[in-house]
């Protein structure tokens, strides 16, 4: 079973956890061996857009840290506490591209188990042309869908919602990778 | 900002944390005072069915648990590692009411930001009627949607994607709560 075992001590008392399956439980969880809290651990959401400015093109971001750095990705990131889905999708298109959008629908939901997250990309309309790399960035670049780099995409999630995109299939997306 | 806070101690060595910024970030973490880890906390996913029989009645679980024991939900529980929001829908849906479903297409996600959670409902279809309540249920029944006990139900978020399927809206239901 997929676990990432990241406890070893309690986080609330700091003493040592073990793996074991609660009483009311059927899976083996972190277990304070003193003050018996359990500790979870669950999927997290990674949250980004798939931005098309008006003549068609799509907005890539050239990743400048690891993982996969120098590759080429949509701007995305893991969702975090006090936002929904869209406003994590917006602040990281912000963060990574400089780049405002409006958000137009929700294109993607692609579980990648392996790594414990799930990815959601919104379809995005860029309101201007005025991006920027951010820090995490090298570059940011507009590309026909004939013109992407595809041997160069950071992640699979990347490829699946790209090419979604350019089926123009309406639906949403469901997959796995 | 919203935050939970959970961390007193690191996770990985139990000496004590605290918030602060780490310097390539925007936002407060728990940040190990001696081994530095850094202890990042965010949104989870609750997953579950509107499980529907062929003569168009829904089934809903009584919950045995706080909170809100004693109303009526939808099967739905935490994602866990090791699986996709498909299947997590599918486990609790067997867990909680003992019912064994074909999934039809994703029916609703809905941000829960106060709680740090966000919900996905998929429409389902009941393979048989032998259902049973799980641990985490009082009973197990099935309602015409007339019928539903809208003012005993658990939680905004089953009641919103119940609404939406009793309106017959094809989309994907986004919303907040
Ligand atoms: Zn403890
Ligand atoms: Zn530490």
């Amino acid at each position: 079973m997929f676990t990432t075992r990241r406890y070893q001590h309690c986080a609330a008392c700091g003493e040592r956890v073990e793996y074991r399956m609660p009483s009311d439980d059927n899976r083996e969880r972190a277990v304070c061996t003193v003050c018996q809290q359990i500790h979870y651990e669950n999927p997290t959401n990674v949250v980004g857009t798939l931005p098309l400015a008006d003549d068609g093109r799509v907005l890539l971001c050239r990743r400048a840290i690891e993982p996969r750095r120098g590759f080429w990705t949509l701007p995305a990131g893991f969702m975090e506490l006090g936002e929904t889905v869209a406003e994590g999708a917006l602040r990281e298109t912000q963060e990574e591209a400089g780049a405002r959008v409006e958000l137009q629908g929700l294109l993607s939901m692609i579980n990648v188990v392996r790594a414990g997250q799930v990815h959601l990309f919104y379809r995005a309309r860029l309101l201007d042309l005025d991006f920027a790399p951010g820090p995490e960035s090298l570059e940011v670049a507009l590309f026909h869908f004939s013109e992407i780099p595809w041997d160069d995409l950071a992640f699979k999630t990347v490829r699946a919602t790209l090419e979604h995109q350019r089926a123009g299939r309406p639906e949403l997306l469901i997959t796995d990778v």
